[in-house]
């Protein structure tokens, strides 16, 4: 039976008004009742565009309050927020605003080439707020948000989130890690991607505050774990390694108590580097469709498993399609695993059968139940904590009519994990690398364009015509 | 859609094996991994008498380990659990087997008055195990246990608690407490009880250990609190005093965070002298149908809002049936309260409307939202921690032929917080009380057996006819 809870800000705020839900890094500190108050106000001038419940709404914003009453007033309307990576381009974003329907989007700025209307923040609040009824309880079943991931076959799909996924990805985290009485989560990764979403969530589900920050400055991330009393914050590679640099003999607080460290595997010579640094690093494994993590180190086990993701959080479950302790697909299950893509019946019923997610990712478990992440979803490249998917790029680049083929893949990168690199067989042998650049950044965010084109006769193929990228890492030391 | 999570001990013995589920007196000590063994090891000795899933199995025992392994065993097989009171006449346990359909019990001692099979915890231990499957997961939409109530009616009713109940309970409770590495529950209430069983179950779901007392012994508890590293107890008025009394002018380490007050609303002078010794009390209220607390003060709120019983948890709302701020009966709704009665549709229809429970309890909210209950249940006494429905008192009494009509009352009393007193008209005036109180001796668990009998003329009774307990009220302190 689906569970109805009160609306969980409503509730948080009537705990604990006077609490921090949010504290900007000027200083600027918002109670639960303030943030109550300023969505709901949000709401009601929403309410006035026509939002009703099940209106998918766009929203395209870099961490801000706004972008957070904006989240939470969708909940009052029983809106669902399709959260818009802001590094995508015009041609990417509109491929999603089509396909989720939205045709209203609210964001930090006006766009102007995308298909669907946007409104600043600052426009809305402009606008009257309509006297209307506001959700006082939350459906657990209820659709909440939209976030889209390409997945392997590049087209990218909207990963829907109840708000049971994202109620039992919170539980299940609060199970793993406790919950104190001081705890304060810094967010720093984009509230547009789960792992940063969640953290909002967290902060109303525990009560707890959010240290926000706009975006990534590594000096600002350092200096706020060493002054503002922060216990918790969620990271990726890159950003340890950056801290780790900064931090350089000094140590962070003791009152720091987890860097929870997602968006994909870790070298292990960094988990080693930053243990002797006496960072509380906790491995974790998920991805959009688990709702944030969905396997992770416990406090108990975090140094003595180094490397390790842990193992899969109370209410979910794991299994490796292969024998004990062999290398096979990663399967998960539990309530924070999405119910399926939006409108995509076929690819959600191939993903997941029997509530079993096939996530596409390798590993292995050990003899103690651990996870160990041995390749991410196949061919998928991570870097600096963002996916990229090889088949996306590959396909811009077959819109090139002087490109015959081309392949991707990620080369590992000392600073961003991976980052991606094209093979390419040119059918008009004029085409330069520079004029091929010049055409992905036209079509794709920044971080998936190519860091080198390299130019091959033929891609390796297998029998049955089908790329095999491997063979391509082959060539990435090679020179060729 | 109802949630499916792993199995709850199994999932704990997963992530924790080695970490402590139980801490009995004399220091043994069992981890979730020895508890998750006896527990299935119990569950394949069960099946080999033929439970299967969904058969009512009674459980009758005082606190300790056969006890807990066989509470998880059902578990194990999805057969639901009757939780008998210890204290009960065979007539009083036998009229809640026939209702639930329970053809065998579990316990510690053969029992010959009851009509169903009484099998002891050693005799099942001495059956062969049989290989079955037992259950990997939890639907949380399947029932678990039940534990009756009498209710007003004084009709014992089955409250039915689907595992789901229990669940959000525990997080309910979590999201309010926290949760600490270093947390250790001490149980001393009974696990017949749900305040006692949804200590156990918080244990599993937390992680954390349960300090298990087999049965009430002041001194006995002081001590754990003072050595054992207790961090939250669970207790009720009347321990509460015993521990002020034993504590003298000592304090408890300051590693005692929480001792959860449950079982009726305790005097105000008590709560302050508590409050002078450091004891941090948080007042709570809840019911049966409720899987324990579901309004309860938080830590932040304890010492300020003394009196009060809180807010309701985070998953719970409250109404009062009243103007803002004035008496009226308190209603209560959330996931973790009862879906009905065991086999008692109308009674379910009438106490719960659009998942709300009307409680039948009074109380009022304060201007900042805090319940203070002002009377439990209608004509309920609550005894040391025990309800007791007078109409349960008064239809034995009214079995006795000599006896014409009667009267039950609670009494406010030093030891226990009340203690029940019956007034009787005598149809044959040659009837002692201390006849009446032999007879109510074989008839009612000792703790419902009036303190006083009293004798009167004519009962007060409205125009209508109905009678006027609170009138009652006036003859105990005119010795009439």
């Amino acid at each position: 039976m689906a569970e109805v809870i009160p609306h969980w800000l409503s509730k948080r705020a009537e705990l604990a008004p006077d609490q921090t839900a949010i504290e900007l890094a000027d200083g600027v500190v918002y109670t639960f009742q303030d943030l109550m108050e300023t969505s709901q106000s949000f709401a009601r001038k929403l309410r006035s565009l026509g939002i009703q419940k099940h209106t998918k709404v766009g929203i395209l914003s870099a961490n801000q309050l706004d972008m957070v009453a904006a989240i939470h007033a969708l909940t009052y309307l029983g809106a669902v927020g399709v959260l818009l990576n802001t590094r995508l381009t015009d041609r990417e974003l509109n491929e999603q605003l089509h396909d989720a329907g939205v045709s209203l989007i609210l964001g930090q700025e006006r766009q102007s080439g995308l298909t669907a209307e946007t409104y600043t923040f600052a426009a809305i609040w402009e606008l009257p707020e309509k006297q209307t009824d506001l959700q006082h309880e939350l459906d657990l079943d209820d659709a909440f948000t939209i976030i889209y991931t390409s997945g392997t076959t590049g087209t990218p799909k909207g990963v829907v989130h109840t708000y049971g996924n994202h109620w039992w990805s919170a539980i299940g985290s609060m199970l793993n890690l406790g919950l104190q009485p001081q705890d304060k989560w810094l967010a720093v990764l984009p509230f547009f991607h789960v792992s940063g979403l969640s953290i909002l969530l967290r902060s109303v589900i525990y009560g707890i505050p959010v240290y926000l920050m706009e975006h990534y400055d590594k000096q600002h991330v350092h200096d706020a774990i060493m002054t503002k009393n922060i216990t918790i914050v969620s990271v990726v590679t890159n950003m340890v390694r950056d801290l780790l640099t900064l931090l350089g003999e000094s140590r962070y607080p003791d009152t720091l108590r987890c860097m929870l460290l997602g968006g994909g595997p870790a070298p292990k010579a960094l988990l080693e580097t930053a243990k002797t640094k006496h960072m509380p690093i906790f491995q974790s494994y998920g991805m959009t469709e688990t709702a944030s993590q969905i396997v992770t180190l416990s406090p108990a086990d975090a140094l003595e498993k180094l490397g390790s993701s842990g193992k899969p959080l109370f209410p979910a479950q794991l299994q490796i399609d292969a024998p004990p302790q062999n290398v096979g697909e990663i399967f998960v299950k539990g309530p924070m695993v999405t119910k399926g893509y939006f409108n995509r019946e076929q690819a959600s019923q191939k993903a997941i059968q029997n509530g079993w997610l096939a996530t596409g990712d390798l590993g292995y478990m050990d003899e103690d139940g651990f996870l160990y992440v041995v390749d991410r979803r196949k061919d998928l490249i991570i870097s600096g904590g963002e996916n990229i998917y090889p088949t996306e790029i590959e396909s811009v680049l077959a819109l090139l009519t002087g490109i015959q083929e081309a392949g991707v893949i990620g080369r590992p990168d000392e600073k961003w994990g991976q980052v991606p690199v094209a093979f390419v067989v040119l059918r008009d042998s004029s085409v330069t690398a520079e004029a091929i650049e010049a055409f992905l950044r036209q079509h794709l965010a920044g971080y998936k364009v190519p860091q080198a084109i390299r130019f091959l006769h033929e891609l390796p193929r297998n029998a049955s015509g089908k790329l095999e990228r491997y063979q391509l890492a082959g060539y990435l030391n090679s020179g060729g």
